[in-house]
């Protein structure tokens, strides 16, 4: 939520002036992204977002990241497109960080997602997955359960200062899913950061998917466990069944779920709790109280783990009891 | 450089809809503006900048501040222009803060202005100065000589941890400017804080003014001793007189100065970079160290004040020697 690298007018004409875009007509820094920063520039050729990757971002993992979006667009998928320059490359500098200007996706992110909201998630996430199948570069997932061993490690510490409590809730958690993490699923291209604030929509029509910078390897069904939790619980964490089953049949209208998928649900939601539970804690932790931005309360995801635990099957999630 | 105020997406639907823009389309916070949260919104009319206005933006100036705009626009200035909503209303609120939906302007602002810059500056300064003598409304200058006491207080005591002997510096200069502040200059509306940051030129032609939130009535010329203070100084602190004339004799062009005013202007030079000095001590001061924005350094107007000091005549910023 910050710019942290200040380009001059100077430099950003002389970047631009490397693309077919015209000419920069205007530059802001936007208030997005904690990763990176994206300026909203205005070409005579249109809006488009000028990112800067700073250093939490693995510069070797970048290309992956815009040939997927590339990769996804040309499948049909509404994502951000990385522009090539008049040398067809994707990949530039600016200001000393390496940068791409990407296409600007209209819509708003919204803050209640309705049913129909999550009916067109659903489809989307497996559009994209589908899409993903023919994408041939591959990048692990660092924040899957091998991460989050040392996660905790990294936050064990303070833990109990949010909740008494908390750490050792987290430790059994841990455990149990270091022991019966669901293996053998079918794997591709995740999003793996699929929240609300990434998916506009305009009219009620789901018109893009932004920010692939968790992208990854991984089960498919793991994406959609991640949904559940970011899109199905209300404000009061109580779990709406009826946003979850509308996700959860649109995606298997499209692709599927297998029966392994199916019964694995239960335990990779769990899964994709505690890893937003285990980097929520984290940053509660490493977190000055002056910040600009306020971190996300760690105990909402306690409260979405706990209700996991207690689901018996998929079926808790509206799956198969049609 | 935050967004202090989020709005919801229905929020900001809901208020969008209450004027004649179509839809929005998108919303982007800025990373810009460090008394006000703005997003850059595009509306089917195009782009516009919601600006909410914040605690430290007194309310009741509100209505001088975008009144000087509309006012300003209509004479022909480009400056941005507080849109009227389907009742004629400029000021409205949203998310529980005063708001205003005001006009895009294009261009971007110049980080090394050029001799032809300081030029354009000049006349555009004349030309808000001459537009504002037809506006009715009045605001004090808060932040002039009797301002200056109150805001040295507020600093002195850390002072002397940015460079010794800084503090006693200071209250020289104060007692020496308040003893011989110029007075009964021609006055009206000033913009108070035209630095570089706030002109936007494309094409290298100034596209617009910006930021009118220091707008205030006071000398004119005071309005140009901080702009030869913003514009007219090389990043060594070298003073550029070609640039200073440039800027004095566009400005003389159009509203020629007065034989007092000519007298007054060292001395306004000296006020000027007093009171941005005094401003960013305390910034200095009162900035944490992880804080995402980086207080300017004070040294720069320290070193600018002595340059002032020693000057003789406006003939050294270059004007009357023609």
């Amino acid at each position: 939520m910050a710019v942290y690298t200040e380009v001059t007018d100077d430099d950003l004409t002389q970047f631009i002036a490397g693309y077919d875009l015209g000419q920069a007509l205007s530059f802001k820094g936007i208030a997005e992204g904690v990763e990176n920063t994206n300026y909203l520039v205005h070409t005579e050729a249109g809006p488009h977002i000028l990112t800067l990757y700073e250093k939490r971002v693995a510069v070797e993992d970048l290309p992956f990241f815009l040939g997927l979006m590339e990769h996804l667009a040309d499948a049909g998928l509404a994502c951000p497109v990385p522009v090539r320059d008049r040398n067809g490359v994707m990949l530039r500098e600016l200001a000393g960080r390496p940068a791409a200007i990407i296409t600007f996706l209209d819509g708003l992110w919204v803050r209640r997602p309705s049913v129909e909201n999550c009916a067109a998630l659903g489809e989307t996430l497996a559009k994209l997955h589908l899409a993903g199948q023919t994408f041939d570069m591959t990048r692990k997932n660092a924040l899957s359960v091998s991460g989050w061993g040392p996660l905790h490690e990294a936050a064990k510490g303070g833990a109990d200062t949010i909740a008494p409590g908390l750490n050792a809730e987290v430790v059994e958690e841990l455990h149990a899913l270091e022991s019966s993490w669901p293996r053998n699923l079918p794997a591709g291209i995740i999003h793996a950061d699929l929240f609300p604030d990434n998916v506009f929509f305009l009219n009620d029509q789901l018109s893009g998917v932004i920010d692939f910078y968790f992208a990854c390897n991984d089960a498919l069904a793991y994406d959609i466990a991640i949904c559940l939790n970011a899109w199905c619980f209300e404000i009061d964490n109580s779990f709406n069944i009826t946003k979850a089953r509308a996700l959860l049949r649109a995606y298997d209208g499209l692709r599927p779920f297998t029966h392994k998928e199916f019964e694995a649900l239960p335990m990779l939601a769990r899964g994709a709790a505690l890893r937003f539970l285990l980097t929520r804690i984290y940053d509660w932790l490493n977190t000055s109280a002056d910040a600009l931005v306020r971190p996300k309360d760690p105990m909402e995801y306690v409260r979405k783990l706990r209700f996991h635990r207690n689901v018996k099957s998929a079926r808790d999630y509206g799956l198969g009891d049609n």
